[in-house]
């Protein structure tokens, strides 16, 4: 076995080239076998086998800095960089990290968990290297779905007219996490079906050479007439055309051709260089192959079996709730950002094509295109995960808030969100979106209340709402206790009171505490005076402190005059991947944390 | 005069075309000697005299729908939309807005302040006219510089592959606020240089014909010869190989010329189409032509002498600081998203023109960027205004924040700016910048102290920072209470004080009481404790209230058992245009009111 000797790409580059299939083939055995026992991002990483042997063959890490965007298809990078031993390890507690982290290794020279950002990283890592006289290169692998970010067109916008060491391996497997929609994609799709980019100009070349009598003449004639066909002919790659030498596309599974095709690519100094290889995303196990979203993230699953049916949770609940309300209100569409499984939005898209879009790993335009629809009378509902709706906060506020569009926004994935970690938990939304004038935020505890708050903030309210939901299942014998109220307080007379929201509210509902339970993240002057009863208030939040409500209510309880104790408990730093559970319980939001906490003071 | 007589788009339908030169003559000495005496933009107004006159010839606003990118290009479009008379009153107190506002008229379908945005908003337009089995048009004007937005690209990639009838006027003026940069720039003056498209594509045509014997037949094969041509000739322009009709280039003064191309457009449905004017920023007034930079937002000037020296402010005294600092530490960069003049680098980019960086309107890319830069040990320092640094909210958390890369923010525009209104305010950075774990946030209220801060973000401090300052000048005799401390209080041995910070300072320290002045947004225990000394705690903030500062002070205040009053003076709403000292008395943050709050209570 190859793989096992691999301590540092160094040993990679002893084997020779002609064992180089045998060891994708253990890659891909390993990658199956480990993934379907942690969990994480399969059939990503079974498309970049060859392609990442076949960097790690010509380029020499970490001198050359080699960033995955999205790191979630960085696996394979890691095996080959000394983490094969600990790659069981994989999202588990203390273990590798799911996406590239610098701080576990130095050939992770960047963190990659959000989409789109490797090309504005890496160059500003190739500017550096210029500026400090080093020749190394900078390669950054992206996806045809993260193309679709926007942050990726600005910096190719500035890399295409550099003189920069940079290579972009356009990893092209014709899809994002959702199937690939957009100009960007076709255009793609136009490049694949000619053989190749380099050999169609020739074919042109010769076609009018075997025209007879007239063909030689004219191929000359085109030749000289520069003027006139420079641009036509020579221009015609998008890539070109914006300042880069494009190589491809080329097979990105055959590991001989993209060897080749690297190896040019390496020569070519002092230009920015676009190289286009066609992938498949799933690649070599059949599940994944014939259904590569299923295998986008995975929770862990038997080999011989494939990934089952997915879990009912909130994302599913709410998938099934905007589905009832599009049925009696067809101004209502549904917005995702390339995540139209993640967010439970599938039986929409199949059941309303015609008011379901998914707009592409583009939050921000996903954001102003529903500003856009909702001037105009319709209802957009735009499910995102909490984390990635950081990336449109600018367009919730100017494009939404400021002339108070009915916007609806349903962010999954907030609090913690256990084993994706520190870039992809939603610790940020409470606080982010309370800062915007008259957003309205809702927090379920359970699927029926977040049935009724999505009907409320569609039918009912305007301006901007949103609802925030974690990603889990609801508990057992989980009861509505929303009826339209902003708050709800369960009094066990005494002078203690836990307050909380959300998901929290399940775990301090078992606690043997009063609790008051926001259903509405807002802090008006009855739930003050309310509070103002109880001689010591617990706030517990799944989110960070500073800005947050827990914060938000203080002050407002200071500034009523209240002369009673205030504990909060929330988070105030980035939080490491691990299991949501132990996460809570690290972090003090647990029952068993709130009973003592509250017992103890 | 024609332009007195123009109530709606209908008045002008019936000038007779020959007339309209002599109209866009009447509008260029309408904008020159308006925004002479009030401010605003100048240059990018005059660039599109002939192509707005041209939109309303063709086009039924409001039932088209018209969008111009970057509201401050839309001033001819309030003119010739019912709102000539109040010409007079843009950007003062009641009075016309300097951008696009639906609460102004019924012809202005959409916000847009920031840049990039139309595409978005009027595709979600047209996607909503479609469903509601609407044929009208949604027109959007949209610059080069707004096409180097991320945004926009991501718009681009969803219209291109639509069937909606949106028409996209690219106004190629070749720059941007600073001068354009980029690979879409380098594109855009390549395709200039060619007489026209359309006819470059049939010139080729007219030689092949003109060689004798072999031209015609060929000319045929060509035209059969799809497979082999199409791409190579028809796809060739880059607009077209992302799916949309493209006309032009067009001269954008020519008004003739602009009607037709936009009658063109008017025939072609269910296809969206590019149409690409081409404009000279400032045109017909030569202090502008010549100098388009120095007229794209100015204060009021003098018609005959033009725009005189800009004053000096905080911006310049910035540019001045970093200057000095760059020369003595070679690994400074400084970086900025189109805004070289707003930001006061203009002399950074003379002196150090290696480490200057003008990514174009991306201000993602400008976070991401600079990340990569201090990822090898570079020093990145991004000017930028406050409101477009929430376009970056999730860079500075996930490229910058989570890895603690020593990347510094200079948040100019912070707190309210004035006259450009709502969209331009800085009320959020001090709330969202605080929610990111260690971002160290410095607020001066002077120049001094913007100096002495810069120099510790920079050489001293590790991680991310910020130094954010106001749209305005230091005060008089301003005296530097910054010592490296993160408080400076000024006590009168009174038991109540005010706790302020940056420009509110200096209208906090002319007032009768003890004052607190943060340094530093952060709220540490000494500091907690030494307020705790007194009765009554007054904080003025000039900014949102929620999530900000002074209401993160109160939780802690609260937190640590304080029984004293706390008072919070902040703002809750978006702040329309007026003069900055009428609006800082109308949220009673001027010296006054900060008396009588403090003396009355």
């Amino acid at each position: 076995m190859f793989l096992k000797e691999i301590k540092s790409p160094d040993d990679l580059k002893k084997i020779p080239q002609n064992e180089l299939p045998q060891l994708c083939e253990e890659i891909r055995s390993e990658l199956i076998s480990t993934v379907s026992n942690t969990g994480g991002h399969l059939a990503s990483n079974l498309g970049v086998v060859e392609l990442t042997v076949a960097l790690h063959s010509v380029f020499n890490s970490p001198d050359d800095t080699l960033i995955f965007d999205v790191g979630h298809q960085s696996y394979v990078h890691k095996m080959l960089t000394g983490r094969y031993d600990k790659f069981s390890t994989l999202r588990k507690a203390d273990g590798l990290s799911g996406f590239m982290n610098p701080n576990e290794s130095i050939h992770d020279p960047f963190i990659s968990g959000h989409s789109s950002t490797s090309l504005s990283s890496g160059f500003g890592i190739a500017k550096a290297n210029s500026m400090l006289g080093k020749e190394d290169r900078v390669i950054c692998v992206i996806g045809d779905g993260a193309l679709t970010g926007g942050l990726a067109y600005e910096a190719l916008n500035n890399i295409g007219r550099s003189n920069e060491n940079m290579i972009i391996i356009l990893n092209d497997n014709k899809m994002s996490i959702s199937k690939n929609v957009g100009a960007m994609a076709k255009y793609l799709s136009d490049v694949r079906t000619r053989s190749s980019y380099i050999n169609t100009k020739r074919s042109v070349k010769i076609k009018l050479n075997k025209v007879p009598i007239i063909g030689r003449p004219l191929s000359r004639m085109i030749e000289k007439s520069k003027q006139a066909l420079k641009n036509v002919v020579l221009k015609q790659n998008m890539f070109e055309a914006l300042g880069f030498y494009y190589l491809g596309p080329v097979d990105g599974h055959d590991i001989f051709k993209m060897i080749d095709v690297l190896k040019s690519a390496k020569e070519i100094k002092n230009k920015p260089i676009v190289v286009h290889a066609v992938t498949t995303k799933g690649k070599g196990y059949d599940f994944a192959e014939s259904s590569p979203e299923s295998y986008h993230g995975v929770s862990s699953f038997n080999c011989e079996e494939g990934v089952q049916s997915i879990s009912y949770g909130y994302s599913e609940a709410f998938g099934d709730a905007i589905c009832e309300l599009a049925e009696k209100n067809d101004k209502i569409c549904a917005i995702t950002a390339a995540m139209t499984d993640g967010t439970g939005l599938s039986k929409f898209a199949e059941m309303y094509p015609d008011r379901f879009f998914d707009v592409g790993i583009a939050e921000q335009h996903a954001v102003t295109f529903a500003a856009g629809l909702a001037s105009k009378g319709m209802v957009p509902v735009f499910a995102v995960y909490s984390s990635f709706l950081q990336r449109a906060f600018d367009q919730i506020i100017h494009d939404c808030s400021i002339i108070k569009q009915h916007v609806v926004f349903c962010v999954d994935r907030a609090g913690i969100v256990g084993r994706d970690g520190a870039t992809h938990n939603g610790l940020f939304d409470a606080a982010f979106l309370s800062e915007i004038p008259d957003v309205s935020i809702f927090a379920p505890s359970n699927y029926s209340e977040l049935k009724e708050m999505l009907n409320i903030t569609v039918n009912e309210r305007d301006g901007v709402c949103a609802i925030r939901y974690p990603r889990s299942v609801e508990p057992e014998n989980s009861v509505n206790n929303f009826n339209g109220a902003p708050y709800f307080i369960k009094n066990l007379t005494s002078s203690k009171i836990i307050v909380t929201y959300g998901n929290l509210f399940n775990l301090a509902d078992k606690s043997d505490c009063s609790v008051c339970k926001l259903n509405e993240l807002k802090i008006d002057d009855a739930l003050v005076s309310e509070l103002s009863k109880f001689d010591e208030i617990y706030f517990f939040e799944e989110g960070i402190e500073t800005g947050g409500i827990g914060q938000i209510l203080a002050s407002k309880m200071l500034k009523a005059g209240y002369k009673g104790k205030y504990h909060l408990t929330a988070i105030n730093e980035f939080v490491t991947h691990n299991e949501i559970d132990v996460l809570l319980k690290k972090y003090l939001l647990d029952t068993d944390s709130m009973n003592r906490i509250v017992s103890e003071e």
